[in-house]
Parts: structure tokens; sequence; C-alpha cells
């Protein structure tokens, strides 16, 4: 993959997705002692940058295959972002969530336009459910983010924080099933090959890091982590041969210090990101990357999180009452 | 007054104040029928449009008085600004403080360079103790609301809202002491002149909609409201004669509805606001206005709510739990 396949993306998406804001913060750069430029996904149309991928890679499948329809498994972003792509492209998709899903979720996908499907997480096969169901239907799964398209839609986030802002030296990216890393890594080392990239993990959903660490790739056990948007068990395999290539390192943040980081985006940023979305921000805010060159972008990846939950995650010691 | 003044505070709050951002949510136009630009003055410097009217009124004092310093009774959004501009301006600044005020306000204000003096809120004249402050060390009163300059410099608000997008037909804007709404309406009845002006006070504290009920200015008691950037009493002199004449009507919210629109900023906007930033936005949720014309302009105040009491004021009931 390429820098050009991401360019071609961002023709793609071009009218589609909005192009995000850079926010700054004075506070901030004196805090961690350097220039930093906050790229908010959170402001991304469906909450998060999972809306990138998916319609990039939706948008390229055959006419025929298009128009049957689409499926995911997601209940998360990934699965939001698929059923709004779907019905900006016109064609159905089907949505497989667990019965016992948020219904802020399950409702925000069905208001998209999709058709949620629901299995019985503890009793049903979900995988073969959804093989079922696409067979029958001729629906396509869009992968999360182990597939070309999908990687090369995420690297258009940092593809337009790369053109507004000269003179970044060092990207942070939260790091979940590496698609974001791994399309942000293809972008920035073609346009400025010394550029260092970093990639933050919550600490209990660390299979990238043990990955890098072993050469190759490594599962974990299930994440228990608030960044539910990071807890995967293992890179992707596309991903993982990328983020090998191009990636610095990863470093870890406990979910301690996501809230500290999600608490100084309401206090100082005024803006709502959710736990996924503020563990680059976190990285930053706890020094786990150590000295920082002079200008510092970092992905704020998504915002996805109701009123009642976000509400939680800012009180103090939250972990201790749950 | 004139627009004119309001262009000249332009050309000095430039390179000072931010030029915020102007949000747009579909979801939010698909519920209230028309389409709505959020000018949000919570991503301004201090948190908050109060920066625009202290920082253009100190700017314009003679040069000798404003070297030997400013001072305010505002422990809130006002007081900050104040710090705030003295520190652009590079001159002393004393922001007298009720000793029981929340620490971060009082943290804030030393955070930009303030000096703060403490008084008990119970036993201490708070107007004698500043009056005696101001006349010993030369210190000049930036006043939060009536006063030309500020009002002028609160106008800058609109001037960037109404430069930004075209054919607004309607203003809602949230009504505390009324600066920010008289500055709004000297520029867009001077830009529009048809244009709808629509002032936004929270419930209990209505004290501008009973004066302009009343034809005179009426005063009330101490307003309790979670909007405390609207707690006013008693409408501003010069503030009120320009709503009188331009604006069309106030509408009222109750804390519960300011409540759902912190809710809605968060779950689909992605920002916080303060409940009294919140406000103009939940009267356009609560659909007190009636029918909207198609392209209204709505402008949340200020963010600076810190993510403790944040987390509380999304809680559901939070009313009946304190």
């Amino acid at each position: 993959m390429q820098i050009e396949d991401v360019r071609a993306a961002a023709v793609r998406l071009d009218g589609v997705v909005h192009r995000t804001p850079v926010l700054r913060s004075r506070t901030l750069d004196d805090l961690v002692g350097a220039e930093v430029f906050l790229k908010c996904e959170n402001f991304q149309r469906t909450g998060s940058f999972k809306l990138r991928g998916a319609y990039h890679a939706a948008s390229r499948l055959p006419a025929d295959r298009l128009a049957r329809g689409l499926i995911t498994y997601s209940s998360g972003n990934h699965g939001q972002a698929v059923a709004f792509a779907a019905r900006e492209l016109g064609v159905p998709a089907v949505v497989l969530m667990p019965a016992d899903a948020p219904r802020s979720k399950r409702e925000a996908t069905i208001g998209y336009g999709a058709e949620v499907v629901t299995f019985d997480r503890y009793a049903d096969d979900r995988e073969a459910l959804g093989r079922a169901l696409a067979s029958d239907r001729g629906l396509t799964l869009v992968p999360p983010y182990d597939h070309p398209d999908v990687i090369a839609g995420q690297g258009t986030v940092a593809l337009e924080l790369l053109d507004a802002v000269e003179g970044l030296e060092m990207l942070v990216v939260p790091v979940g099933g590496g698609g974001l890393m791994a399309g942000s890594a293809i972008v920035a080392t073609g346009l400025h090959p010394g550029i260092r990239l970093i990639g933050v993990e919550p600490l209990a959903g660390d299979d990238t890091r043990r990955s890098l660490d072993a050469g190759r790739r490594v599962a974990i056990e299930v994440p228990r982590t608030i960044a539910d948007g990071q807890a995967a068990r293992l890179p992707g395999e596309l991903t993982f041969a990328v983020n090998r290539r191009l990636v610095e390192g990863i470093v870890l943040v406990s979910d301690d210090e996501i809230r500290d980081a999600m608490r100084f985006a309401v206090g100082r940023l005024k803006i709502v990101t959710e736990p996924s979305g503020a563990s680059a921000l976190a990285a930053l805010l706890a020094t786990r990357i150590g000295r920082l060159p002079s200008r510092v972008g970092v992905v704020v990846s998504g915002g996805n999180v109701d009123a009642g939950r976000f509400a939680e995650l800012l009180v103090e010691d939250v972990s201790t009452s749950s």
C-alpha cells in the first residue's frame, strides 16, 4: 500500500466525510512542552473516523455486489459507520448486534437506516449467523480494519492533518485493530520520511505492543478496559504488517489516565471524547512518550458515548464503584 | 450605539479573540425543522464570549488609567475574561471573589495572572471593598455588561456569525445582564433590518422578560437556576434600552430543558456547554419559540464547567438529588 491509495480514498470521500477541525490549547502546549495539534474525529459524521474506511471500502465494491447490501458484526463505531455508508450509497445494511447491546447504539444504527439483527451473545455463533445472512441475501461483509480499502480510508485522517499543519515531527494515534495507525503511518512516512509514529493502546488491550515485541501477531485475553474501541484481541494481519514496518513503538495508558484525559478535554478543550478517542491525548498528558519534538499531531478518534455513561466516566473513582 | 461601534471593536479584538467555529448538526435541523447554525463561544479563549467585551472595554481606557490596572467583582466568566485581558494588555488585575468560590474558578483566575482578593459573602460589603481597593490602587472597574464598550465587544459574536452564514432570519441569544443580546441586536438589525431577535432566559431568572412586559426595568429575587451566567436580578440600564427597542421577545427555559440541551450537545454535537451556554439551544429543542424561519443562528455562549459538576448536570434528576 502506498500514499497514492490514500490520496485516491480522499477523492472518493470528498463531500461524504467532514474535514474535521484541528484544535489547539495553550494550556496543553504548556503542560507537555510542545505545540500539539489535535485532529478531532469526534466531530466526524457518525461520531468517529470509522466512516472513512467503511465508506471507502463499500464504495469500491463492484456495483452489483454493492447493490445487494452490506453486513457487519460491529455494534460500535464501525457498525454505525457501515449503516451510514450504506444509506449514503443507497443500499441496504444489516448490523448484527448482541441482544443486550446498549439501546443508544441500537437506536443510532436504526436511525441510520440499517436493519439490526440481534443474537444471544452466550448461545449463538455470531459468525455463523453472519455468514448465513450474507449468503442468503448476497450481503458483503465490510471488515472493521483488516482490508486495504479500509486502511486507505482511515489514512485520510493523517492526510488532512498533515495538509493542515506544517512541520509535524510526530503523530500519536490510538491503536485498536490497527487500521487508523496503519493508514496514518503510510501517509505520514510517504509525506515526511523522518516523522515519528507512536501508537497508543490501553494497558489491558496491549495486543499490538506484545505482537511488536514478539515480532509476530500475539493474541491476548478479551481486554477489560473502558476504551471499548480499542479492545482488540489480535492485531489485523495487514495492519500489523504495516505497523511493524513503520511504527516506532506503542505506549500504554491506564483507564485512569484515559479518564484524566477525558476530563482535561471537558475542562480545557470543551470537547466530548469517548475513552478510545482520548487515549492518544492521555499518552501525552501522562508523559508516556518521553521527550516530545516541537510539533506533535494527536488523533482524537471519536466521541460516541451517551451522556449518562460520559458522566459516569468523568466522576473520580468510577472504577471502584462499578 | 451603532453597528460601526461593533465593527471598531472587531478591529481591536482581531488577533486577541478566536473567530469561533459555527457548528451544524443534521439531527438538530431535522428535530427543529430549520437549518441551525451554532456559534460556539465555548471554544473562545477563557471559555466564553465575555473576553470580547472585557478586552474591548479595557483596551479603550486611556493609557495612564489602563496601566494602573483593572478590577472586577465577578468570580465567573467575566472575572476570568478581565484577568485574561489584563494579562494580554500587560497590566495588573484584581478579581474579588467570595471566599467559598469554587476552587476551579479561583485557580483559573490566578492562572491568568490576576490577584484574587476574597471576601466573606455574608459579612463583607463587596462593593465597598471593591471601591476601597480601586481607589487605593487606582484600579478601573470593568463592568460585566452595562457599558457601551462592553456591549460593542459582545456584538462581535453576531458580527462573525452573520459574516460566516448568509440568509439568517433569526438569532437566538442567551440573556443575563443583556450585553450579548444588545450587542448582537445592534449588529443584526444593522446588517439585516428584518431579522428576528429572540432572547432566552432561565425560568427562574426572567428579569428581562418581566422588564419588557412592564416597559421598565424590574428587579427579581436572586434567581435559583443552574444557569449561573444568567442569574441577573435586574437588566442593565443601557442593555435594556437597546433590547427593549430591538428584541422581539424573551422565551424562558427550565433547568431541566437546559440539562436536556447539554445532553444533546454531548451526544450529538460532542461539545461541552455550561448551563447558560446551552440555554438558547434549549429554547429550540424545547420548542419555546414557535414556528422557526428556515435559517436560525444560535449562540452557544460558554463552556466553563468543571468535569465533576458537568457530570452531575448530565445525570438525570440531579435536581431532585441535590
